[in-house]
């Protein structure tokens, strides 16, 4: 069994315990969500953050949220169809709007959403509708973390034995479903004995670097340093820095990658230093039907995250777009995909085995 | 008259009225500093920073703790010319170790220094030393400020009417004894009517551009926007960035410049994208001592600026140097300066006229 990320559980009565990672390191809050609207608010407020883990965690919601109505009066009665689709549409849609830029969040309620009409057209009452989300969001789960532990083997091929690896954000438990993305390669090349170093960029203006991938290197013993996003060029120019590994919040059909803003800086900078740049995502981040990083909407997060004087304008966006040319690979849960990655990715994402590398 | 910054004064009686530059913007508070202790642990807590205000501000505090010598019993017995240079070598090797890497401060107060020798040697008292050292630190300031409203005038023939213009740290009033450095320009241009607009990196870890430039920003009614450093390179590859303007805390020989840390960054991703990138420095910064980047210390801070998590490692350092082959240009009181930058530096450091253009 994969290792499954301890940021989010079922409670006895399915409902759905969430860490509340805004309140991280400095204190360690759990959240009772039973209700649509308090996922959306927790995805929302970055209580629940990291683009597969949104996806695993507005799943549970949904089957939450279902299996409490279901106890309620109108589900129990049964027999309107019609109302209980509705309800799902309702919720489907409205945790696909808690954030625009993730696709996997879209990818997982889209899939729930799929099963639950199967099950409401093929006669199922609320309680049986209610068990089958149930069992769907935890494959679901179970899927994301099988895919960090491919993602971290296949990963492991491209991080040389004692290397320092500098990455951006957080992509570890707090983030997945599993051990991580970008930093499920890291762990994975920590268990593995390559004796790694990390420099975790702080990550402006949320600090998930310096408060989410801190606490996990120093949870699991990784030896790391944390650096402000400003000083990443410098230690590249020191050479410091000999691989650069991101996660992904949406990948386009040619391989452009939006995530956390500063990823793009990044990539240019490991280009000019020599530097190989890899994005590390599930399969599920990636987006056929956006052609390319045009078509990726950017979240605007609100001006409080970073201002300090009023009167100033903020301009806070949370995702920037890196073009696929300057990737050196992208690491998903079907191997390695090398440029040009049209053809791969989209083999990837329908499921058919990864091309040869 | 050029316009002083009001970051600093003298009181009635001779000690320095200094603003706390660390509670802005949330509080305007003024220290009153007559020891050299005081004005140390100022500079060092960057209570004042900024690397010509450094320089103004350690030539004041010296003046000003003269003057509360000479106002004691050792000096006003008068004689003891021994004991007099002594304190004087004392508290000018404190004040230059205040911080490594900015120049303005040794240059300033080797500058207040020499005046001191040759006073007392001449057989100056500690009242007339003191006065002497007054009046040289008004120099000092008098000159930066107006070497400031030079670099304003020299710079404003790079900057294109309505352009965008990106900076990093704070290299305004707050920075300097005038109008500013990169600042001073900004402020010069917008004031020439040229409608340009101002994009505002944050400056991890200590926000001295969310905190100090939004602050100078709203105060002076220039439009602007303010970012994490991380969205730079987004807003350069999206078209939104013309000029990038920084300052500098030393420039060696060759033209490589010690800057804010992310600096450098901003200048390689300036570059990348075929923008102007220009530092903006008084020729007190130019250290013709130090051949290049590579013989300029770079200060480490301590950990607690950036740190949320203990149990990790942070490296911190205060600045980074951006190689001289990535500025176009160089902007000082002495005019625009080209590449190859060795002749041109010179030149203006030891006060020649500017080569021509």
């Amino acid at each position: 069994m994969p290792v499954r990320s301890d940021a989010i559980a079922w409670t006895d009565r399915g409902s759905v315990r969430l860490l509340d990672q805004t309140l991280l390191p400095g204190s360690v809050h759990y959240l009772d969500i039973a209700t649509i609207d308090a996922m959306v608010e927790a995805i929302g407020a970055l209580r629940v953050r990291g683009a597969p883990l949104i996806g695993v965690a507005a799943a549970m919601g949904l089957a939450a949220a279902a299996r409490a109505e279901s106890e309620g009066a109108a589900w129990a009665s049964g027999g309107d169809r019609t109302a209980r689709l509705h309800w799902l549409e309702d919720a489907v849609g409205r945790l696909a709007g808690a954030r625009p830029t993730a696709v996997n969040l879209r990818w997982a309620v889209e899939r729930m959403h799929r099963v639950a009409i199967r099950a409401v057209e093929g006669g199922a009452g609320g309680p049986g509708l209610a068990a089958l989300l149930h069992d769907e969001a935890e494959r679901i789960w179970d899927e994301d973390a099988a895919m960090c532990e491919a993602m971290g083997r296949a990963g492991l091929a491209l991080v040389p034995e004692g290397a320092t690896i500098l990455t951006i954000c957080n992509t570890g438990m707090l983030a997945t479903g599993g051990i991580g993305t970008a930093f499920g390669v890291i762990r994975t090349a920590h268990e593995a004995g390559l004796g790694i170093d990390v420099i975790a960029c702080e990550t402006r203006p949320l600090a998930q670097g310096a408060r989410l991938t801190a606490w996990e290197l120093a949870r699991l013993g990784i030896p790391g340093r944390l650096i402000v996003d400003g000083a990443a060029a410098a230690l590249m120019a020191a050479g410091e820095v000999d691989v650069v590994l991101a996660g992904a919040d949406r990948i386009a059909a040619n391989g452009d990658t939006a995530n956390k803003v500063g990823t793009y800086g990044l990539a240019v900078l490991a280009r000019a230093h020599d530097i190989p740049f890899y994005v590390v995502a599930p399969s599920s981040t990636v987006d056929l039907m956006t052609a390319s990083g045009d078509g990726i909407p950017i979240e605007e997060r609100p001006a409080a995250e970073v201002a300090a004087v009023s009167g100033i304008t903020v301009y806070n966006p949370a995702f920037d777009v890196t073009p696929a040319e300057l990737m050196s690979a992208i690491v998903t849960d079907r191997g390695v995909l090398h440029p040009p990655y049209e053809r791969a990715l989209a083999g990837a994402r329908s499921g058919a085995p990864a091309p040869p590398e």
